[in-house]
């Protein structure tokens, strides 16, 4: 893993900040449990009134935990003025996500003035054994204001 | 577009009961307003509790409804007896998701034996005016039970 | 599909000018048949020594179709000074690339000032008969020279 | 990085067989320099006949020395009848193709039985440092023969 520097000092701050700013997040039961300079790690607890047919958690909640992942390990990064914009992403499901509690870690593997491109992985620990369950690419927009 | 063949005629009831079983979409807000062979169209209205840190609907929630209208639309085309897959979807964020509705519509492009190629839009519908927000483009694959 | 405003009266024989200084195009065969305000299509005959172990056009080449013509795509609507790069694409081969001509469409779907989204397909003809062999969705950036 | 069983334990002459009947690999000047069980590393040298407009090699070159280096990465998993078939990917380019050898490394992240998704990474040697250039997600089917 490449080691980044980061441009503001606060980051942290700014990355809690944004992260408690989501609504959605909270809804969703997710948590910040951890950041650096190019990566954050998510937690979420086993929700049935989010799960998909079959009872596993649903794909555009898991989606919805990396696409956070990779946007606020990219906006550690940032300079201190900056919003964040998803440009896009890919998600691979690979497991069924069945388990207790799920986690989503989001990396940066290409920071840029402009363009800042991550990769992410999200686990499913199930009965105390973790699994591999969701990749995700993603590239994620600096958004500084002109005012 | 291309006109498909449904080898289920009993398609639209199996649509519905997959699309009444996966609870996440009810906690949501997500509706069924359309089904025919290939395709398949959700609806959503704005909910203040699903938000990113601009007020504006989070993109894990789009992507949720994008991924769910390429399943359902992919799942028209599948044998009575499958079960359904998100293999992989890429997803692009057009717009600020700004509005008082939201229409996820997603196409089969390719439809195969295991595997069913989908794309989709999402728009939003601020003050009367549809804009599109998010595109996805999507793999889903066809499980079918081998008892 | 959506009808754009170029910003550059003279867009054609822009793109047609960075078309002709890509050499891997003329290596591999690919020209240019159809330009209009965010769409391009390109054409290239089979090639043996372009294909993978079953004898079929090989997928890369069919990435370098589908890139290019959402790349030129792109760039008929950027501005008259402006250099282009390609952000990211996903692509879906959809079928195997058997025939004896290809042709790669590409339609922007979202012109902006930084980046432009588009979409693509690939169509084989074998014995006059068209198939769509692949698929693509695309980001490009305008990248303007700040001498 | 996961270790992975191979089911076939011949995989690596099935991988160069595949590779060597791939005659746009030979084309293109991409050779196989490494293998090993989820795992596949490839190199070409600079060709100025594959560029596009900045003299930079092309993205769709770029793009198939990172298809076929995660194609074969994931047929190392394969049984030995199978054939491989890329069912999708992603690229993100993350830097200009400017050097004068390219490798291109793929590494399995998921084997399943019908599917295999594999990452990867395209990096540029120029005047003897190596920069990271591309990055790829890919999905490979396996194909069995049913005679």
């Amino acid at each position: 893993m490449s080691v980044f520097q980061v441009q503001d000092p606060h980051y942290e701050a700014r990355v809690r900040n944004t992260f408690a700013g989501q609504a959605a997040l909270a809804t969703l039961g997710i948590t910040l449990v951890g950041i650096g300079p190019g990566t954050v790690e998510l937690r979420m607890p086993y929700d049935a009134t989010l799960s998909q047919q079959n009872g596993f958690l649903h794909g555009g909640v898991i989606s919805t935990g990396l696409d956070t992942a990779c946007g606020l390990a990219s906006y550690t990064l940032m300079p201190a003025n900056a919003d964040i914009l998803t440009v896009e992403f890919k998600i691979n499901l690979l497991a069924p996500a069945r388990g207790q509690t799920f986690r989503f870690v989001g990396n940066v593997i290409k920071p840029g003035r402009t363009l800042v491109v991550s990769e992410g992985r999200a686990y499913a620990n199930d009965d105390g054994r973790e699994k591999l369950i969701a990749s995700i690419s993603a590239t994620m927009m600096t958004m500084v204001s002109r005012s």
